[in-house]
């Protein structure tokens, strides 16, 4: 049976991204979030839901940049930590050991330590309530190796970058491999009349 | 070693849901998507990026709604299935079996077999390029009772959606736990001066 659980932000899963920024002296600070996802493809871009409470925010708007750089399993507690800090308060950098690392096409560093980083150019704010939605237009994207499979395509198992589950408030790791989109679907098509 | 693989939506995980709706004719339809997100806590919104070209983009502009419905890792096929047909050629509810029942709340029908669903206002929305970003504000969330922990909070483990590797174009379910959040960063936040 299902139950009504009223109004709340119940999509599952969310991924979890470190969004990366320069404050206004040009200090590297991150923050995490889980309330994004990519919204276009051409452009491409990525979309990060962002308080204006939170130091990240202006520096946003000040930089018109911002980094994402997805952690792996291994990696997060670091990426819990970057959600439960404030970078007015502390150098999350330097508290994590994690290095930055300038971007090369946008003013945002990037996080070396984390083999998956997208340099991104906010080229829309939508003020939404508690939540501003900015849209980032993906100039590059850098990967290292070892997520890479023998096609040299992005492996989200080889990444293994941690989910968020907005219920039970739990991270969680990739599973294994259900089949190839655009392709498994075909078995259902078969029986269009 | 770190390789610049250009500009590319490569942004990982993304979530697979399917955005239902109903047409001019008040005919059940609905689009897989991985490009969106939640985007904004407070009211609850979540985004899905949709191109002009397909069917779905003129129902939810009528409309002013959708929902989002979340498959299980058994219902992988169902979903890509959704993404590779057109509502504009065929019946894709009936083709794969599946149960349309109205939202209570908004214009759009909820996919019955599915554990997860969340019925959605349109609120904003936000041409980008390719993709136009639809922002719904989520009216309710209908939740089975199996997929709910001992705390009846949402469990991404019992629903145990896919995810998609946009890389790779691989679905893969739900690994194990790696911890709970805004908890497991304290042991870093400890660290601090």
């Amino acid at each position: 049976m299902k139950r009504s659980l009223g109004a709340k932000t119940l999509a599952l899963p969310t991924p979890v991204w470190i969004v990366a920024t320069y404050d206004s002296k040009g200090k590297e600070n991150g923050m995490t979030v889980a309330w994004g996802g990519i919204c276009c493809s051409r452009p491409p871009c990525v979309c990060v839901a962002v308080r204006e409470a939170t130091y990240t925010y202006a520096a946003i708007l000040e930089r018109k940049a911002f980094t994402v750089n997805v952690p792996s399993a291994e990696q997060v507690k670091i990426a819990d930590y970057f959600g439960i800090a404030s970078g007015r308060d502390t150098d999350k950098f330097a508290t994590a050991g994690l290095t930055a690392t300038r971007a090369e096409h946008v003013d945002a560093p990037l996080i070396e330590e984390f083999a998956l980083n997208l340099e991104c150019r906010l080229i829309h704010t939508l003020e939404i309530g508690l939540h501003t939605l900015f849209v980032g237009e993906i100039i590059d994207v850098k990967a290292h190796e070892s997520i890479l499979d023998d096609n040299d395509r992005l492996s989200l198992e080889k990444l293994n970058p941690p989910s968020f589950c907005t219920g039970s408030a739990t991270y969680y790791a990739v599973g294994p491999a259900l089949g190839a989109a655009f392709s498994i679907g075909e078995q259902i098509k078969k029986r269009e009349p």
